[in-house]
């Protein structure tokens, strides 16, 4: 399958649509705040550069699209106040592959730019926005020609589903159910990827270089626990349903893979020492509450009151995985599939607290 | 009216779309070949950079985005190949209005890059691709980042219809008929406009940097020419027609005019000295037949009996001006006004032959 070609999250700002579904990444973004300003701010102290060169990686559209950098321009234009600096000019770069709604993002970018400057009552720094569609396992920018790199919520998909995983059938990813081959492919294939990944940024970094990358991950050492598997068991769930009622096709069913990777934080952290080119700043594991809120014990229970939690999930789940189960099943099955996911969702929430887990890094290019 | 945010040129693939319609805009970037080949080559002769930073400004979507790029591509290495140097970096800029579809053209690049690495046996120089939303009538680059500057079939669209041009009724750009005031007020927005194109450039462009601009034009010092301004003309007729008829409303048909300038190859070169940051290498002018061919006698008989050559000519005018009406006339009326032009330029054809006056002006930044 090839991915790159396939995989994006739902455009435009329909009901199904990425723009509308995307709570819990936004949570993600919030979360990693203080790593980033951190990182950010480090970098700009050290090199004062007269021109900071950004990029946003796996960036989708949407409103989340913009909110990393944006945050990371005001903790620079922050700095540079309270320090009396002359304000650096940005020149941001908004990756994704080439499905990706790059349309809807830049029609957002000049609103996006105006509610920037009312920020602040002085003139803040010059900023120039560009897309760059492709791949991030693969070069995607010059040599030494970015200072810092952003990813959030992407780095966990995989290039492609891996080889050697025709009998993982019935399910759709590692599942307690899987041989342990399939367990070895996924991995070695997450593997091939980051470190393809580590590489090709580290070309493209100037030394001292900054990079903070979040992604989905675990927090067990078993790549079937439930905190990283068990949403996409429950898909699976509905597919093997919808196989014995005859509305999908078994074969269909057995070949379908999705092409993601859940990393602990040990197996995160030894590709990136092997890699070799990065320093590790930071490493830390954080979670999210399905329905995108972290919740204390109250809010829980009003939570569980909220008819609507398993259709936000269900529907955030059907803005990433559409593309790829359209290209696999067709375009018939869809709604189907998400009525059918959305009422296991409202079981299982009823009675059980699921949560994302997600592994965030802060990285420098070394010397 | 806020032109950047409403003009753009018809997305997608669809009968209508700029894709499918755009026979002489390619026309006009094969004509334009050599001299792109020879100011691409001086540039690159002189500074033989490792990395060449190339934009291309109102790139549009479909076939046509990415052909100037590549004939540019194609032109350095072959002389890279003579020469026996090694190919550079290519890093590209392909801008349009943030309405533009960004989607469509950033879905091809995939397959243009393979198709450029097809054409030579050893390995290209890399390339990157950055998409750019903006009005190219202010700052989109960093100082001094680029080497070369490419525009085709785009300039001759104004920031905004001018202000003072309300006497202008029942025309919809000038006319034999129109006020001279209306003359001056066209003049006066293409100055500006033209002045802060060339002054924004100045800044992005590196010194020796080259540019090579192409736009709608005429011949004649008249500026209500019959070579420049009778297409628009035709269209007022069929607006002026559905008033008549009731089908539009007389107030709507006075309040449109067009935000587009069609200077004489004068006028650019005054504009290019007054602002002083330019040396002009080559201006040259030349027609393109309105189907986007340029026939000689024998071919012009032949033409004359395809049936298609009014459809053709209406569809590309749809093509460009289609988001302006609907814009401002509303949706309806589109199918009707587009019949109705294609029925004149049917007739109209058949008995002249009528052409497009292009200018096209080769320029290098001044030390």
């Amino acid at each position: 399958m090839e991915v790159a070609q396939i995989l994006h999250m739902n455009g435009g700002v329909g009901d199904a649509s990425y723009a509308n579904n995307s709570l819990f990444q936004r949570k993600v973004i919030s979360l990693t705040k203080s790593i980033r300003d951190e990182a950010i701010i480090s970098l700009y102290r050290n090199t004062l550069s007269r021109s900071l060169r950004i990029a946003d990686l796996g960036c989708s559209s949407g409103p989340n699209a913009l909110l990393a950098v944006s945050e990371i321009i005001i903790a620079v234009e922050m700095f540079c106040r309270k320090f009396n600096h002359k304000s650096p000019e940005y020149n941001v770069f908004l990756n994704d592959l080439p499905g990706n709604d790059f349309n809807n993002l830049f029609k957002s970018l000049e609103s996006f730019k105006a509610k920037l400057c009312d920020e602040f009552e002085t003139e803040m720094g010059l900023s120039y926005f560009y897309g760059v569609p492709g791949s991030f396992y693969g070069k995607i920018f010059s040599n030494q020609s970015m200072h810092f790199v952003h990813s959030s919520c992407s780095l966990h998909w995989l290039s492609k589903v891996p080889n050697g995983v025709d009998n993982n059938k019935s399910n759709i990813y590692i599942a307690s159910t899987s041989p342990s081959n399939v367990y070895r492919a996924y991995y070695k294939q997450f593997q091939r990827d980051f470190s393809i990944f580590l590489n090709c940024r580290a070309e493209e970094l100037v030394e001292g270089g900054r990079m903070v990358l979040t992604l989905l991950g675990r927090k067990s050492d078993d790549p079937s626990s439930k905190e990283c598997c068990y949403i996409l068991e429950l898909l699976a769930m509905v597919l093997n349903d919808m196989v014995l009622q005859g509305i999908i096709n078994e074969d269909q069913l057995n070949t379908f893979n999705v092409p993601w990777y859940t990393p602990s934080p040990s197996e995160v952290k030894s590709q990136v020492l092997h890699e070799g080119s990065f320093s590790i700043d930071r490493l830390e594991v954080f979670e999210v509450y399905w329905n995108g809120f972290n919740l204390n014990a109250i809010e829980f229970e009003m939570c569980k009151s909220v008819k609507d939690d398993g259709y936000i999930v269900a529907q955030s789940m059907r803005a990433l995985l559409e593309p790829l189960l359209v290209s696999h099943f067709g375009e018939a099955i869809i709604e189907e599939v998400f009525n059918r996911y959305q009422e296991i969702l409202i079981d299982r929430m009823s009675k059980d607290i699921s949560k994302f887990i997600y592994v965030t890094l802060s990285l420098t290019r070394k010397p």
